[in-house]
């Protein structure tokens, strides 16, 4: 989860960056991005209020890394054995996403929220934790469509994750509509339907 | 597109909301939604802070009327003659959205970024605006899906609109792959593809 583990024993700075990333995850679950103060976080964390600044590059990687242990956490969430069932597969995910979301609304909400100032790129140990997230993707849509480039598998992987991430977000704010849970189960699983149906009887 | 137009002459306080809700969507299409700031949307109408108060219920309010101006924009760009086309007017309207987002992205987003608090209840009048944009949207799923009930219909309509703005939304703001402009129409035009064929082959 974080790229600082090493076989050698913990510095004093590696001890500090933990700290604060959980001060740090424990605010954005509790009230959202929005929630989170660098001075409250350092006042939980016991340090002052520039420690941060030498713990990490900024704000924004003190983020990414309580994100990076969102995707962890989703990850565990979406990888249960798949049994080999091939449609079924596809649903259970969706519907660990929706359970997921639900049961984490804020943090999993600031993994979309938070948005890097356009000059600054992503980092490269947070790109890693994303992919093996689609990596979880792409194994139902190899079984659904044995025939497909992986790069295009690739990429429809990330558009109906894409696509059940609306249909869950949407739902869960109840934007277009009111929106009981079972109507939202409902739309999701007829969702899931069209979309099977769609991807193998088209190959 | 306000409720507050009737067949007589406007009075000052229906000329002050006008000139509020202008300077308000100047400052959201310029800023979005974290840009809207209540002093200057004030200096800019040419009134006190305190007025914006007398003219809306609050700022809420003030948003939201900004918002249905957006839908009723989103609703023209989204109504082009249909030309009877059915898989074609699936995509027709899928790439309008799109086009729509991008050129659009600031007040486009606020439409889904501004949140009422949960005690709140969404305004009778905004809800009436967001439905028609859904009825434009029920019209080529009537034709692709004759036989389907109205109310099961006009669910699926949401849960495709949710669908594609998941799409949009995750692909203009390469939140899960570097996505270029080709790299996102040819994702939504695959997926219209999946989704058409699993819609009418599956009833």
């Amino acid at each position: 989860m974080s790229d600082s583990a090493t076989k050698t024993k913990p510095t004093r700075r590696d001890l500090l960056r933990e700290r604060l990333i959980d001060a740090a995850e424990a605010a954005i679950a509790a009230r959202g991005l929005s929630g989170l103060k660098a001075r409250e976080i350092a006042a939980q964390a016991g340090c002052a209020l520039g420690a941060i600044y030498t713990a990490f590059e900024d704000l924004d990687e003190l983020i990414l890394r309580v994100n990076s242990r969102t995707l962890a956490q989703l990850e565990t969430s979406l990888a249960t054995p798949t049994e080999g069932a091939k449609k079924g597969e596809l649903a259970r995910l969706a519907f660990a996403y929706l359970r997921y979301a639900r049961e984490n609304e804020q943090r999993w909400r600031a993994l979309f929220e938070h948005r890097l100032p356009p000059e600054k790129p992503l980092p490269h140990w947070y790109a890693q934790d994303r992919d093996r997230l689609f990596g979880l993707l792409e194994a139902p849509l190899a079984e659904l469509l044995p025939r497909q480039e992986s790069p295009l598998r690739r990429q429809r992987a990330r558009t109906l994750f894409s696509a059940v991430h609306g249909v869950v977000l949407l739902g869960l704010e109840e934007k277009l509509a009111p929106t009981p849970a079972s109507t939202l189960e409902s739309q999701l699983s007829d969702f899931i339907d069209i979309v099977s149906r769609g991807m193998t009887r088209g190959e």
